[in-house]
């Protein structure tokens, strides 16, 4: 599977993006461009103890960007 | 939704900019560009204590930016 | 061997990527493109005590990629 | 408000800019260019407690960039 | 020695590559390309001690090396 | 004054360089190109105590400049 | 002097190199290109106590590249 692929595969389900700097957030991947900028809808931050922050409908600038995961 | 389409959804909108280093800013998104340079009106910087610094219209360098959520 | 045939040697067998900031995984590799984009299928975070914590497909950014090992 | 345009603006008026590493600096902008490189006048550097260190007409080089605040 | 024949020069030869945030390799220099990405043969990561522990055939990202020493 | 200009400026007058990581050094600017590597003569590292350490002609690479100021 | 005219001047003599990450390596500038990869003949690494450790005929990435000294 090309990595573009796992960004088709997965639209419209959850997913993890683990950014640069250590924060991680959860939420339903909604969008996606060349850049691997990516767009999710009802994203919560993981704490580290577990718990989330929702933050809604959040843009991750592609660079930023460390993995994205189910 | 394409990323691109996300700052055009929340354009006029209150939207909360992390950028690399880990401060946090909260104000109304007025412009971008291309290359994810973001213009924030009415911005306060979100504190750790959860207090805000006002610092007005500002411009944040695209790559600098982690993320942007409302 | 090129670099880029590294990637073709281990297609379908498990590999280990680490990424910047330290965390490390470890998967089948199931594709990659020109940016050195990774798909790794099963993959599991190698915590620092050697268990491991399930990740599921996982896309890892390119130019978050330090190395690629077997 | 287009991101260049926060530069027009603001020429001949007192900015804010912090650099990548935490260092924050105060002055007049003189100049700007499309790298976002940014001449300051009468710049100081805003230390930790509230106190300024005078540097004079100082070059910002874009990509150290993090944001420009009033 | 232009930069390029040194990986000429240290083709087949065992090198030590060190890499963004600070950890070092040796092995094998099997390959390389005009990205200065790397391919080691019968890799070892070095760690801190002076110990040893096998990596195996590794392909190292070009914009993570740092140096490539004998 | 655009940024350019301020290297013109300061040809062959004392500068200070910051670069990233925390390092700062004094000397008299003696070159520029445009991707902003820069030449200082009789180049002093200025140490945390104010103590400066001489290290001569210095040629820093651009994208390791924070900043260039008087 | 532009700053390709500094690796000309020092060709065959002893040159200081800090790479980021803050590690520093001395030896003779053997060659370079345009992109400032370097290559350094009898390199040793600087320790923090004054004392080095050999590393031979070592290629430094330009981009991992903070300045060059005499």
């Amino acid at each position: 599977m090309k990595p573009i692929e796992v960004f088709q595969k997965y639209l419209r389900q959850t997913v993890v993006v683990e950014v640069k700097g250590g924060k991680t957030f959860r939420g339903v991947l909604d969008g996606f461009d060349q850049h691997m900028n990516i767009v999710l809808n009802s994203t919560v931050e993981v704490l580290a103890d577990g718990k989330t922050a929702p933050c809604g409908t959040t843009l991750f600038r592609g660079d930023s960007v460390l993995y994205v995961s189910p």
